[in-house]
């Protein structure tokens, strides 16, 4: 089936929230479901209009799968618990870190963790929860970056030809697949999500792993953490579309105290964008830059050189792995 | 012993030319010489310095080891024989790539160099000629940098405890060793040098196999000097102290016509610095890096992804290598 985009100015968020509860409940009929919640615009947005349509009959879980910005788990729980959606943590980490063991290779990682998520946490979820849906918040430039070949979002899978009810026992339900960020934030916002919700800068699928070249080791998600923790302070208010830190595989030579200190470099993205579908390096100012690369050189361990991507998308993409 | 640096605002040009030329003369007496030009201002004052002091008796070999810039033989020879000094070129690149074949750790392949250098190429040179001293341009940065355990300059070799006379077979002499390069411009100015010799940008020792992360091949070497090129080309405006790109082993995901194009990436560091002791990102404007970015994606096949880089050193250091 051809997935038709509703672009952003052809909204009407309203119409489109109440036909997209009509939809999921019609489907789901009497049965249960269950959704993973990250926090990101696009999960909170399916939270919301998963809990209208199915109220307590959808079950929404939060995957800790070690891959998290800081403090995401402590954040985000309470939050939804507060607008009235329970939402139950599930420790995953060491299945994750299990699946990830190993690879360097970004189409690896990518697969590997599909497949921690669908095949083993989701499959397990659903089986314990008696549910016979998963609902999920893919959006229409996941699938289409997916069937043309240049990254494998880990939310595809019908659009692959994986035959969800078949392989892993649950059908996927997609309410926002019509929808580019844009248009999903201002079903978000109409949902009144709050800002810090419905404005989130953009976060992958594969999340810190994404931002990881190499091998995904809980001490390199360490690292990264760190620097992207430091990133999204110093970037938040350039009004950019999305801003990361990657941590490379390269080692680089540099200097401490007047002695030879071969360490770590961490690059430095930050996009102006309107949909991920391209994009440029915002120009963010020199005193902020070398402020920022102060700060990641001081308070990361082992790094000793940041970089800024200067180059558009294409033919870069927004993440580098 | 114990170098004292002459700093620049100590120096008297003509003075320090006269008294090197007098000290060059002492030392080699009636004896041959040999020096190698690569065309930065060290070597440059150097050779031209030696044969004020020896003329003939001082032959002045230019070492192609393959890790040059673009065109560089062709240009400096020629420059220098209008000067009045005849350079013999010398085809070193088999030489030097078996050297480095296999290495990836950054001291292992300056260490591998060094030994082409001294033990290789010029002990033969050195043996061929006749001649019992290497004149060279090392100067007062070089050995603080080796001395400190930063980085290993290929020209220190006495600093270090080798006897060059005992293991190599020749004496050197070293008349910048007391000079920054500051001073070493100051040199070269008042020798009459031209200024695209006496303000060029610094070069380092290994040469391109300094810009170069992980194993140094041949077909790296002529990426990265693409690369180095249109840096050299887009930068030079700047009145930057040094610009550089160095290739990453590293791969990054890039996009080329809607499909995945897994790829190499440069980084590109440009340098405000009085004498590379200690320096700043220069703050290149913006329309400058996208374009240079897009020539770069666009010029020198693999390349998807450019960045530069945002630390001063320290932490950082010039070179990544």
């Amino acid at each position: 089936m051809k997935i038709e985009e509703i672009e952003a100015q052809d909204l009407n968020p309203q119409r489109f929230i109440e036909e997209k509860i009509t939809e999921i409940s019609s489907i789901a009929g009497n049965g249960l479901a269950v959704n993973a919640l990250s926090g990101g615009v696009d999960s909170s947005a399916v939270t919301i209009l998963g809990h209208r349509a199915l109220g307590e009959r959808l079950k929404t879980y939060f995957i800790d799968h070690g891959l998290m910005r800081e403090d995401e788990p402590q954040r985000i729980v309470p939050l939804f618990k507060e607008l009235g959606v329970p939402v139950e943590l599930v420790d995953s980490r060491a299945e994750f870190f299990n699946a990830l063991k190993g690879m360097t290779d970004p189409e690896e990682k990518r697969e590997a963790i599909t497949q921690a998520f669908y095949k083993d946490v989701f499959s397990r979820l659903v089986k314990e929860s008696g549910a016979g849906y998963l609902l999920q918040g893919t959006n229409y430039t996941d699938i289409e970056e997916t069937v043309a070949g240049v990254k494998r979002q880990h939310n595809i899978l019908e659009q692959l030809g994986i035959d969800t009810q078949k392989q892993y026992g649950y059908k996927l339900i997609e309410p926002l697949i019509q929808l580019r960020k844009p248009a999903v934030r201002e079903i978000a916002k109409t949902l009144e999500l709050p800002e810090e919700i419905y404005n989130r800068p953009p976060f992958p699928g594969p999340a810190l792993a994404a931002r990881i070249i190499g091998e995904v080791t809980q001490e390199r998600v360490e690292t990264v953490r760190k620097a992207t923790q430091i990133v999204e302070q110093a970037l938040s208010d350039t009004g950019a579309f999305q801003y990361l830190a990657i941590l490379h595989e390269d080692k680089v030579t540099g200097v401490r105290d007047g002695k030879r200190d071969y360490g770590l470099q961490i690059e430095v993205r930050c996009w102006d964008s309107e949909d991920a579908k391209t994009g440029s390096p915002t120009r963010v100012g020199y005193d902020i830059l070398e402020k920022l690369a102060e700060r990641i050189t001081t308070e990361v361990p082992g790094v000793v050189s940041v970089t800024y991507n200067v180059t558009k998308k294409p033919p870069s993409t927004i993440e580098a792995v």
